[in-house]
């Protein structure tokens, strides 16, 4: 597998792509699996202290974007066309989130990762996702 | 089938419970089908003005709990514990999205719905979304 | 919604391109909404009779893959992307089971439907699927 | 992690609780990842040589179910009640499938499970599935 993307030039895309959310992730590798770091703040808390669902979701989402692109370089208007996420534990509350991300698929029109996702610092995954995109003709 | 909760008890619930983010529902209809609207506002768009995925996740998250509160009566811990989404097309710009709400099963421990989402006035379905919830024991 | 194929070459076609399995299956309707029948048989349950989910899974399979096939033509290469499949309730033993198949999207080249399951005769589901099919270019 | 049952007792399980469909599986390994071999004969094929897409339903289901059985025991009554599974790209013919297991979460009332699956000696995966199921209190 070759790189197109590295974790500056990815962390450059997501601040230009999606500035609203940029500032919320820190991509901590870019390899054969990419991590990503959600820096989890007050507008992610559901009442109780755990981090909401869509949260989750949209780290998930994030993160296998990202995976993508490290593979096919910079591409805009790929789209999350299928997300099945499965939540199998309360987030420890005050710590961030941790996504490790694989790419099982890139084709030619679709491609297809999963993420595990931890509160940091723990061994039991809080969710699992995999999510499915469209990608653009050149 | 019976309902606990109208659209009235599900709304003050809703402001108790979710204060972030009740204000950017409005409950339209409770009864064999719960539909709920999304208030789509500058926070839930994506560059190009189309509303985020997460977004559209949250919509049929809160659709289904509220689906599922109308049958049971108020349940704070029920959690998700599975969603599958697909995004079938581009939301409209500008447009607030309608959540069409259906409970599939109202189990002892589980309780599974699904939703479609549209954008307000079209007949064609945005967004496709089924959850799982599991209720805790009484 | 124009229809390219009717319930007699839906039939046809399942004949010549599923052998193994078209005997399983009597195509009811074919509209706005298809509706496919599995003539249960020994070879689909499991010990204490009810239906394997295997089963449940080839038959909406089949009925979103027909119900897509009605839309756009024979296309014996549309292929299964991806499968969401919630089962909610023992199937009774003994019956058929029906599958109440809608198209949620139909594009260039992606489709998705979903069905609901039930037991012949029963009001509530006894499972619900959704899947994505990838449709070749002519 | 305590394992309750080795590939022997798994086995036997199989051959009593599944009599019909025992014998198309091999368990090759039991431990942290549990890996499941599919003996591919002639009903597991579609026209074209190509493994069907509820067979490798099947063979995720049973995997991820004997990775649950190993660490909690013989509980026939397990029943699954989600699973999403991506078909990646076509499996060789004529070559057997493996599937790999890991177990995501293991609570009192629901586990979740996902596996990959192989083209045996391939390392690209043919499909992804991720299942729960709930476990009947004791």
């Amino acid at each position: 597998m070759q790189l197109q993307m590295d974790a500056t030039s990815l962390d450059r895309f997501l601040a230009e792509a999606f500035p609203q959310v940029a500032d919320d992730f820190v991509i901590e590798t870019v390899g054969e699996e990419l991590v990503v770091r959600l820096l989890v703040g007050h507008g992610h808390l559901r009442p109780g202290g755990t981090v909401s669902g869509p949260t989750m979701f949209a780290l998930a989402d994030v993160g296998i974007y990202l995976a993508i692109l490290a593979r096919i370089g910079p591409v805009a208007l790929a789209v999350t066309t299928n997300a099945s996420i499965d939540f199998l534990c309360k987030p420890a509350a005050g710590r961030d989130l941790i996504a490790r991300v694989r790419i099982l698929k890139l084709g030619r029109v679709l491609a297809v990762g999963d993420a595990l996702i931890f509160s940091d610092g723990d061994a039991a995954p809080v969710a699992r996702a995999s999510m499915t995109y469209s990608i653009p003709p050149k």
